[in-house]
């Protein structure tokens, strides 16, 4: 990396950055920290690869990341090549038998294998598993007012085999796949499965990678971001519309992780480069924090 | 499972078997045995069964068995729905950019999970990996008379992965792709690769599944079973026709991993239902043994 | 041992006998089992070195086998060549002080260290001990209608030694004498220890070795051999004089030891050669299985 | 204990020889400490407790001891009372199979376990022991000029049980019987044995029971006790006769141990109460040392 | 050491005092003794190393000794060098600023590095440490009738130092002084430290070494010794003048460590040479012992 | 700390510097780091803190740092009051036996605990100990051609104290005297202790606080600070006058640690407030770096 900034004053930014984080490192050194990977950071190359090497940079210095990833456009690309329809229902896709193996396979074979592979080159060690293996994510058929077909709704998370990949040295990246008692394969929601491994966890923080840079009071005006909520703050927000749409259910799946045990969740905006570090390491951390 | 051998008799006989069994049971527990799995035993569902409940069995009592898969009927069916010729060269499928990816998202998505899962079902647990999990293999374009695409040469085996999986508890059943320096990814034959892990971990035992009853003087004939083979006669019974064709180059393969450390190396019948543990814990044994 | 039942056949049988054993030996492995040895079992070479070979290749797969013997024919002999008059009281030996110290020397010096040779000319390491040892059992003149002389009741047992042992790789063999406070020697019922001891070390199982296939309805009918017993249903069984006799006291004891935490108790045939193999590793047993 | 130096002048003592036995006793806390116990100290009930007192107190301060011990005249009278004739033949007994039988009965049934009681009535915690057990002491005929029946020479010792019992917070205490591979039994003489056995256990010290002071210029006047001698000087002493007869087995015995890795080999006279102690832990010593 | 009692005689009271003495040694090994030393075994050169000898020997048995100093007279001395004069309100040193720095100076550097010293010359291995470090005794300032400057009140005593260097293998020697929670350094009276230390460790046994041969109903007669009170019988002694003055809080401090879980509670006539080893080593003990 | 760089442009930053440490930190962590303080950087209470508040820092993120720290002026200062002459020859201080008792005094129990104070007041946990404690710094008399009286030359360093405090969580902060075989204590210069000390601990990292920016070719010029030495240019260095007086015995010092085992040595200029961040943790380090 190019030096931008030398000489004394340099040295006094450097002085006052590491000083300011290494609290921060210590703090977090051993602790299990849930990343959620989604949105655009997962299509933007440059921004994939600054994700996985601010992961792979969170596990040398000894804290415990678990990649929780989601999949949606290659699962859909591969619908495609197939001549399978995508079909849609309330937000979340219909998934018939077939769409099912396809979701198991693009997910758990080439999205997962390709993030881990990824942090292979970028120095890290990760191991890539889905909620089949060590029959990690128990589901049933997700129930609701529609039919979502092979939709699954989590009923047990069995944290062992996260819990031994991350003594043994990995980092796990996790595709959201889960089973049910007879071995039905269902396609899991990522952002639920990863509030859930959080709290089976007791992670001390979960992170969501999302397209904006926050909660803020009006999505058109950076300025107006929320930095910190309270739970108890949420039902206001949501009738204030402040908290709308698609992000009610993000924000509920955290305040259940709160709830369970988690310490801190925070929404950030993966589309600003290591946003990840500036938000683990630095005193003003970045997006919107939630914590009970 | 119903009684077929009652009464007094049926005791002389469990008395028996379990006589036998029970030193070769001592023997191999806490022992390395990998399972190289493919062929009808593979595409049968009730053979399939039968062949996952002997793992099962082998890890119940304590015997730390790794699977090896294949996956080619799988990967060309795919290729099929995706209209990507399947081409053979040598034997050897010619493995274009495109196919790679095609490979390494079906094996490991579709076929390795879906063996996961059945393992699960029967009341196993296992982890299902690829060899860019961990970095576990170590791959370069294999270079021969003819050019293969993306068919990979191992170049190392980093058995780290499976050595915590199998510490942990779970049967690590193996996906047989592997990435270059540069995180490309190859297509693997599984055969070679059962021999690489079963010599990198210095395995007590390699057992193949195969479609015939083990090596024979007359193919037709079953009664001329060569029971027991050693290494030093191979030249021999190459040139006497007796091992031909695909044949050689998985005795050679077996006979590299004996030269490692591995202590036995057997080609059993795949389509008899649980050869596995008959092979293992009797002290007829079946198909053809080779030694050193 | 020959192979007498050949071929494809006998490949079935092999993986029906070995399918239904694995589970069980898997159960079974690292947990306790006690079996008390007399009778005919204990008279005849042939089933002696049988029970012995049971012994031996249950600790070969890991479980954790205590071995509790009688010896009263040795006893008697001893007593005979010494000119010391056996007396029975209510079917127990009257030990006077000159009695107890043969009592002493033969169990602990003879019966339990010949047992302990044959062990290790079949492959085991045992360790010969009796009450004495590590003040294992500890015990006080039984009181009665009848004065016994030093016949002992049990008021503790300190299971270290045993636990000991076992950890260290040994097959305690335990031979039942027992101490007083004051070091007074004691002549216990082997039965009795052995409920005793297999409640004390909250065993899996015991294992009763006698003279008949089990508890019957007609003692001369082996078809009406009773396979499994509540131990709620004794006090009928006794009233209608199905159990009676010297039975008695082996099923209280048995009926206590599942009370302190031992999960199953059996009676099996010792005058069946491999009776204790059958009985743990088919799904049939042999003889009588007394539950809670 | 009654108080027989009081006041001002009793503490000076108490403190001198406490400041004295300090150091000795942290020298041997942890250290392998064999005592061969016999002669007068055996036959001699107060001695007796003596010495298993002494014993006692050795392991409450951490030492590691393991007494080995003879039993001649208890054999005598068992062999008397059987009308079986005691025969000598060198000095050593004849044993032919009968009395080889009773060999092992009294010593391991009998004279071991008279002393295992003995030691937990004084507060100790013993485990007794013979080659028999854990196949500890291997033996094969002895071949001398005259045949002796089953008198045994010690082919191997196997410390495993001993390091496994010292480990486990027991006193050794063996009875020197042994077996061949088949598994006969022969008779070992306790001197030959204990020395063997403190040689493979690398013992820090040896100390033999004798009734005589120690190796002595006249053996009627108790001022001319040698106390220490090297093992090069031992041919002079045998030479001039100032070792003779039963005495040169014993020395040879001991310089053997030496020549194996103890560091020091003492007689002390097993006729003086608490020789042990005072062997041990003061300046002076008592007995004869013996060293390389 | 010459040998003042040789021969026979000498021998049964070496084996007296040591069978006396064996048992206590097992008692206290592994247990943590404070000894608070001060007064004129101090300041006599002979007495200082007949103290520290015993400390040695008590850690080279396996005692985890902590030795808790004053060091008034060096501290005297000092301030007197340094023109500072020393004021004493209520038996207490008034300790202003400057005074304060001076303590910490000359307890912690001076005299607590030369007992270190002392104790490895004599083949002992101790830490030096003081209040600072570790932030082992916390304190605030000392409220009274009368202002006492910066005299402390102990408000904390984190043990994990102690713990970790008795653990590692070092004799703890520990100068008293302590800090606020702004680092303000405070001077600590030892006696009250030694108690509370001996408390937080929950010790088998405190030692205190004064001027005088314990408490005694007649000062000038040393056959009024009183060996042993019970702490409820305290009131009635300080109530009838026995216990008066300076040995009122030393005792009250005792009876509260007692409360907190230390098993005994001695003082000891420091002018005694070798007085702890024949307080912890004999049955009779000296000085006056305090139990609940 | 208030934020000085805000916004976008500040994530960047600290994005930048984050990404540039974290490989440094984990590089470090569980590393030994010996750091030697002196000079400016110790009498100027900021300095002082920003030191101490960097050594915090350090050992929050898991590197094993000790403190090596001198303390002229404190013993000058003190000398002067006890009115006792401060002399020096070739740059040492003469040391009497009267100073060389306050040179202690004042080290280990002022400078030293202060520093453990101020330490423990920023939130880390240090232990103050002198070479005297564990008998961690031995030395003998210093010859040279002039006589310096108990000035000390080491003889050896016996780590165990200091690796047993790192192991134990605790800074060690270490003043340099130490001690001869019969307990004289020696002034042991203290950048040659701490050479020692980290060569002896085959440390990472040796780091100099000076009061110049490095070597430098021209001192006047800061532009000509040399980054980087190897330890085979220091001839010509020396030579050509680029490193002369003082300087010449440190770097010698740092040259013989490097050879010993120690991966890297700097000297940096420690009147730049948190100058060890910079250099552990960022790209371009600051002074001059000494290696192989």
């Amino acid at each position: 990396m190019e030096n931008q900034f030398a000489g004394h004053a340099g040295d006094d930014i450097r002085a006052q950055v590491l000083t300011a984080a290494l609290p921060y490192i210590q703090k977090y050194t051993g602790k299990v920290v849930v990343v959620k990977y989604g949105g655009n950071a997962m299509v933007n190359d440059g921004l994939k690869e600054a994700v996985m090497s601010d992961i792979v940079l969170l596990s040398l210095v000894g804290i415990r990341v678990v990649l929780v990833h989601g999949g949606g456009p290659e699962i859909s690309a591969m619908l495609g090549k197939l001549g399978i329809e995508s079909r849609f229902v309330d937000g979340l896709r219909y998934t018939d038998a077939q769409t099912a193996q396809v979701v198991q396979m693009v997910l758990a074979g080439k999205t997962n294998k390709d993030l881990v592979s990824l942090i292979g080159v970028l120095g890290g060690r990760a191991l890539g598993i889905c909620g089949i293996d060590g029959g990690m994510i128990k589901a049933r058929k997700l129930e609701g007012k529609n039919d979502l077909g092979y939709v699954g709704d989590i009923t047990g998370i069995d944290t062992r085999l996260i819990e031994h990949a991350l003594s043994d040295g990995y980092i796990p990246v996790v595709a959201t796949v889960g089973t049910g008692e007879d071995g039905t394969v269902y396609n899991i929601n990522a952002d639920t499965a990863a509030t859930e491994i959080a709290a089976a966890l007791k992670a001390e923080n979960i992170i969501t990678l999302t397209d904006i840079r926050g909660l803020m009071r009006d999505v058109s005006d950076d300025s107006t971001l929320i930095p910190a909520v309270k739970t108890c703050e949420l039902d206001a927000l949501i009738a204030g519309g402040i908290i709308s749409g698609g992000m009610i259910p993000k924000v509920r799946g955290l305040e259940k992780a709160l709830e369970s045990g988690v310490k801190k969740a925070v929404m950030i905006d993966g589309r600003v480069p290591h946003s990840i570090l500036i938000e683990m390491f630095s005193n003003e951390g970045i997006g919107t924090m939630l914590t009970l």
